[in-house]
This record gives structure tokens, C-alpha cells and sequence, in this order.
């Protein structure tokens, strides 16, 4: 059984007037924030003030780095050339890397972001764009994903450590991928079971799929989501739950 | 006699299938790069392959930090918060920092570009700003500027290095501040002119304004454009006056 | 006494992702809505729900328009040439007018949002310039601002419709003019006092200024603003008063 | 032998400051004007200025719709929900449609570019999504596209007409398709070659495969590009072809 884990969210989602999920509250349950970048969400003063808060919460940041797409808020999956992808990542990384040294914290790993997220997962070329960005910049930098995946692949081939990251509140098929969220089953609203399978997840290596199925699964940090109120208190569910078995929750980095 | 000078020159404004300038040309004829970093222009593959040009012809890489304004190509200027100002100042720069890194060179310095640049020869509260975030990124960079006008202030009294820079091809009022775009006299378009101009400006600290007045200039930095072939040419013509008359043309950082 | 009055607010100024205001309840208070274009707010699929709604409410609509600034929400003052500022309009107003049109109703007038709003009080060329674009878009197009302002003006002569507003919970000078939000008195709060100010308002043409003085203000729409929800339950104290005062709600147009 | 054909080219991909294309010398040459909507290219002066220009030059004026992606400049395939890419789609359609309008003429026809044209030639949900929004807008417009494409069927499922292109320096593969421009033989340079080409589309309804077959090729209107110089040499030597052989070239709206 592990002793500990990491919990991460996406945060810093707001972009000019408009706010996006609850990041004060978030602050005080995750061990690591990915920290949108600018290119989906994220303006300047949004990305200073996120670090500001992530650092005097004691939490780890990361650069969630996207499509250029806000009016998609980066989930339109796009085709784009490698090179243009790899300097578009290194651009987003680059900018949050100088603003969280201004915070007086550090960029710790890089998080693809929503449709770039779920394309490196199968795309093989587009993946090694995200770790060849990674490796130019920094290639201390850790990168988080799906287990399993072409970016896992491409990040074990150059080096690059690698966190794989389970998802507590949507339902597996038997071979270790998510349910699409257009399928039934793919999201898990009761907040017992969430924080059940979570627990499960870390201490056990395990857990049922949609199917029944039992499942093998190897948890570095549980992405937990934050852009309802809702989401927050399962957020804090789990953190309970692993707190009451024991495990503590810390950075990874 | 000064025995060398700065030429510096506005590169990389290219941005996706957009092209403008003939940065190759220039990059054999500039000391200092002063580089789009996407917020008037310079997408993330324009603004690593600029540094890496720069690189390869030995010349220095300045963030030419704007406005965002893509549509306005950082031209109209904007009132904007402060704190908004200096946080997209800082986005810029920390995002052509680390690819210039990635290039194999480093930001020397910072120039703001059209609007901004304008602007705070006169506002002091947006000079600050952008003063407030050289200092926060990194305060031993210098920051490009017009001599007398409010940013070299505020760089003074936050002890960053303030870098004097005059135009050979703009006209002078009897002031020191140039001729209005909108006005007769603005431009000067006679290369030979203009040669003898920039020689002057380095060698003896002096131009004649567009009355007739003979100023005293300070420059540690001339700048020559490139948007236009016969621009090119014009910036060829200065530096072979300097070379003949013994200045060498160098960085000044 | 006026039998009517019109009751305008801001709608549609969500964005992709991120949501603001309560349409919904101000489709219900309004008779007037200004819908965002795209430019600081507004993506065209909000465009036309927004649109289908009001229409669904029998409210009529009018093109919110702004300077290009989706980060700074159109809240940044820009200097641009007018004739650009007439093309950027003249494509907002065709964009949410083809919109209108599919969705079953049409736009019926223009009101410059934010930044641009408040310049052209005071900046002929501009106000020219959005007079212009109404002019060849649509001659029949109301145009709503400030009374006394240079748009006023600039509609007069131009054989424009202006629609004059005043704002319910803003505080005046004695000039006629809104005190600044940067200065005390700038923003009422006390519901009761709100609404017995626009009934005032309506039936009486006067208003008390932050000084003490009372003004006479001529009123042809109220603007009610519902980005909070304090703000609807605000509009719809105003809309009481009204009612009980035996003063219609219905759009000017 | 057919007696006209039509010969639209893209124009008006301009943005800002940057240019792009000889608009002027291909707007003597060819009879449909494809205008950019400000989603790929295209700011509103420039669109409101090609369309005048069209105008004076009886060119006959189209929506050139893009996919909201000016950093790629339309060329990245994305994935989006089929009714934002028919609002989008409705959106630039409107934004032109009011502006030529203003500029004293129409748009008459609607024809995808770039990533989002290939896109359509299978991807039938996107292929509908463009069809409906032409329908909603104005079901007498025609859609110029691929012949034998899902969007032609889709048009042709909604009674809308389709226009059929052919493009006169791209090759062919055997089933009627183009070859990739990844491949070999996917663009022609040899302008005698290109004209005599286009000439037997249009007189005979054939064309020579990359691997010699000899296809049948149906042809409403060819596409002549215009983005380098050679290309208007190009497309002059077409329409010259054409002229020798008694062919008008003529809108086929």
C-alpha cells in the first residue's frame, strides 16, 4: 500500500472577466495545480495570481498546456504540424515558467490540456511534439497522462519521467481507458463511491470498470475536478477519505 | 568619438502564413533583435527560428513587448490597469526567454513596440508597469527606450539599465521628441541623408531638427527598420558610413 | 408623465466556456437587450440563443458593439483610426444582424459597449466613425447613448435616432455626466432607492446628483445591469416601481 | 463544349498589417471572388475593400468560411460540434454578407477553406453543419466545393445548390480525388501544361490522372490561386486559354 499520493486540478481557468471554478477552495485540497497557460484560459494576472496562491498553499504548479483555442476552451482536437505543436507547448510553458519564478515558485511538470490531453494518448507524433518541447526546455520536468498512452511512450523513449494520473470520477472499460463521456457510465456522481474507488485506487491498484471488470491501475496522482461546487466537495471526499486510511496527500514532484 | 554603436531593428514580425520583413537581410546588418513575442506578431515557430538566426549572426535578442493587439499590429495604444500591463509585459517576456534559451542565446534586454512604445515616452504610470516588470523578471535586462522621455525615468529610479536610442530616419523637433507621423518632415527617405546622419548622431552627439535647430542627442542605439527592401538597404548604408569612418557596429549589452 | 419607458440591459456576453449573467432572469425584466457581438463577448452560438430568447420574450435587439478585446472585455480605451473603428462595427452589426434574422427577429439598434462607449461621450471622430457604420448598415437603426454626448451629436446630424439612457444605479454630477467609478458615490446600492430614482427619473425627468443637486434628465431607456444577482433582483425592484407607478416597460424602437 | 465557365480565386487574406496576394491583378482575371471572413484572414477594412473592389471589377462575391484559426490561417482540421461550426459558419457569413452589401453588391455563394473544405469532402456531420448554416442564412446561395463530396450530397439532400470545382494545377488520383500534397504530382508548375489542363476540363469534361488514367471531371468553376506572383501568370495564361478557344469566362452565379 502506498503512503501517500498526489491529488491534482486544472486551475487558473479564468481569462479576463470572465471566472472559472472555485481555485481558493481547490488550493486547500490538491497537492498540484495545473495552471492554465493562456492558450485556452489563463490571462497574465490569472496565471501570477494562481501561482501567488498555489505557492503559499504549499502546491506544486504545473503548465497546462493546450490547442491555441478559447473560444474552445482547448477541447476542439485539432491537427497541427509537430514543429508548430512543440513550439506552441514550449511557448505556453516558457511564459508560465517566468511568471511562477516571479511567484516565487517553479513550474515541477507539464499537463496537456483537453483535446491535447486525449489526442497524445493515441497519437503518437503529436505526443513526442509535447516531450520534445518538455526535454528543450527542461527536461527535469516531469509529464503527466494517461497510463499507457503514446505520450507515456514517447516520454519513457526520451528520458522523461513520467506520471501516470487516474481520473476518480469517470468510469473505466476493461482494457484501462475512460468511457467517453458521449457513453453512459462515464461519469461518477455519488460522492461515497468516488471517494471509495479513489481510496481503492491508491492503496489496493485497482479498480471496476464499467463492465465489472476488476482492473489493474498504477496511480501517481488522482485528478480531481474543480469548475462546480459539486466537484469541489467530492474533491474534499476523497482527500478525506485518504487522510482517514492513512495515505497522505503530496506533491509528486 | 565613440568608437562603437547599437543597431538595432525590429525582427520576427511574421505570424503564421503572414510574412513581413527580410529578417535574414537584416540580421547581417543589426547588432541587437528586437523580437516579436505574439502579442502584435511573432508566432511561437517565427520567434524560435529568429533567435536562432540571431544566434548564428551573433546578434543580442530584446523582447519587443506590446499591446495585445494582433488585428491593430500593436499600434493602437490602449489604456490599460497597471497591474494588467506589467502581467502581459512579464507573459511576453518570460515566453521569448525560455525559447530563446531553447535557441542557444538569451534575452538581453526589452523594447516596446508601436503603441506601447509611444505611450510611455509620456505616461508614467504605464512606464512603471512595464518598468515594475523587467525588475520582477529579471532587473539586470535593459530596457530600450527614448532618451528624456518618462520610462528612462522610471528605469532610473529602479536602477535598470536604460538604453538611449535614436532614429535615423525619423525628423526631430527642436525638443528631442520626433516629428509626428501625421506631419511633414516625419520621415526622411534619402539614404545618403540619412548615413550621414546616423554617422553624426554617434560621432558627434548631434542632428538637425526639422526647423533647422542643432540638438544634442545622447544614443547608445540607433535603430534602422526593415519592413520595405529599400529599408534594408538604407540600414546597409548606415552601417557602412560607421564602418568607414571607424565605428564598429556592436551589441551594447 | 411618460406612459412607457424602455428597460435595457447587457445579455449574451458569455464565451465559450465561461458563462456570465443571468439571461435568463432579464429576459424577463428587460424590454431592450444588447447583445455582445463577438468582440469583447459573445461567440456565435450564444449569439443566436441570446437572440431566440429574447425574441421567445418579445424582447427586441440591438447590437452590443465594442473595440476588438476579448481580454480586456472591451473595457480598454483604444485609439484606433476611424475608419477602422467604422469597419470593426460595421462587421459586428452585420454578423449579429444575419444572426437576428435566423433567429427570427432582427436588430433594431446599436449601443457601444464599454470603453467605446464612454470615449465617444467625448470623442467626435469616433462617434462619427460608429455613426458611419449604422448609417451604411441600416439608416433606420436607433443608436442608444448619453445624452448631451458627442455620439449625439454626431447621430443628429447624420439623421440618426438617438436613444437617450440613463443608468439607475449610477451616480451623477452636476454636469449631467456619471461620476467615475474610480471616485465615491459612483455606484448605488439600496434596491429602494434605486427604484424610487428611475421612477424619478421617468415621471419627472429629474435626478438628485451626488452633490445634492437636482437635475433634469431626459430618459428614453433605463439601462439595468444583471451581472450579479443582486443585479437582477435590482432590475426587477425597478421594473415593480414602474409598474406600480402605472408606467409601461416597452422597448423604444 | 461548354460555352463559359467560371474562374473563382481566394482573396481578401490580408489581416492588418500584414498582406498577402495580388488582389488587384487577380481581380482582373478571374469572374468569383473568394472573400476571407475574418476567421482564417480578413479584417473588416479588408473585407469591406475587396468586396468594393469585386464590385468595380464585376467580380461576383462568395464567403470564403474558415474554421476560427487565424494563427494557422484555416489549415489545421479541427473537431467541433456540429452546431458551433453552423454558427460560426453563420457568423462570417453574415459579418460578409452586411459588408458587401454596404459595398454595393451581394454575396452570392459560400465556399469552405482550407482545412475545413477538405474536411468536408467525408466528414458528413461537418459537411451538414455548412449546409444548414447556408440554409438558415439564405437557401438561394449556392456552396462551391468537390464534386462527388459529402458535402455535395448534403447540399444536394437540402435543395441547395452546388457548384462544382475543379482546380487546374493540382493532380488527380484515379477515383476523381486529389493527390495529397504530401505526395508526388499533387501540385503543376508548368503553365502551358496548367492552361491547356484547364481548357480540356472545361471543352471535353476530362483530365489525365497523376498515373495516366483519363477521368471524367465535371466543372462548374476552376480555382486559380493567387498568393505568389507566378500564380496570377498562371491563372492569366488559363483564362487566356480559355479566351483562344471561344470559352467566356463568366460567374456562374
Amino acid at each position: 500500500m502506498s503512503g501517500s499520493v498526489d491529488l491534482n486540478s486544472d486551475l487558473g481557468e479564468s481569462f479576463g472577466a470572465w471566472s472559472m471554478g472555485d481555485d481558493a477552495a481547490l488550493l486547500r485540497v490538491v497537492s498540484s495545480a495545473n495552471v492554465a497557460c493562456g492558450f485556452h484560459a489563463g490571462d497574465p494576472s490569472t496565471m501570477l495570481a494562481t501561482c501567488r496562491e498555489a505557492a503559499a498553499n504549499g502546491v506544486t504548479v504545473g503548465a497546462h498546456v493546450s490547442y491555441r483555442d478559447l473560444a474552445g476552451f482547448g477541447r476542439r482536437p485539432m491537427e497541427i504540424p509537430a514543429g508548430e505543436l512543440r513550439d506552441e507547448v514550449l511557448y505556453q510553458l516558457a511564459a508560465l515558467a517566468g511568471i511562477a519564478r516571479v511567484a516565487g515558485t517553479a513550474v515541477r511538470y507539464v499537463k496537456p490540456h483537453g483535446a491535447l490531453y486525449n489526442r497524445i494518448v493515441h497519437d503518437a507524433g503529436q505526443a513526442r511534439a509535447v516531450v520534445d518541447a518538455v526535454v528543450a526546455f527542461d527536461p527535469t520536468l516531469a509529464l503527466l497522462g494517461l497510463a499507457g498512452s503514446a505520450v507515456e511512450r514517447a516520454a519513457d523513449e526520451a528520458g522523461v519521467r513520467f506520471v501516470r494520473e487516474a481520473f476518480v470520477d469517470r468510469g473505466y472499460r476493461p482494457d484501462g481507458t475512460l468511457v467517453p463521456r458521449t457513453e453512459p457510465g462515464a461519469l461518477l456522481s455519488d460522492e461515497r463511491e468516488i471517494a471509495a474507488r479513489a481510496l481503492r485506487m491508491v492503496t489496493e491498484g485497482r479498480v471496476v470498470a464499467a463492465d465489472g471488470t476488476d482492473l489493474a491501475v498504477e496511480v501517481d496522482s488522482l485528478c480531481v475536478h474543480g469548475d462546480t461546487p459539486g466537484a469541489v466537495a467530492m474533491a474534499r471526499g476523497v482527500r478525506d477519505a485518504l487522510a482517514a486510511a492513512g495515505v497522505r496527500v503530496e506533491p509528486f514532484a
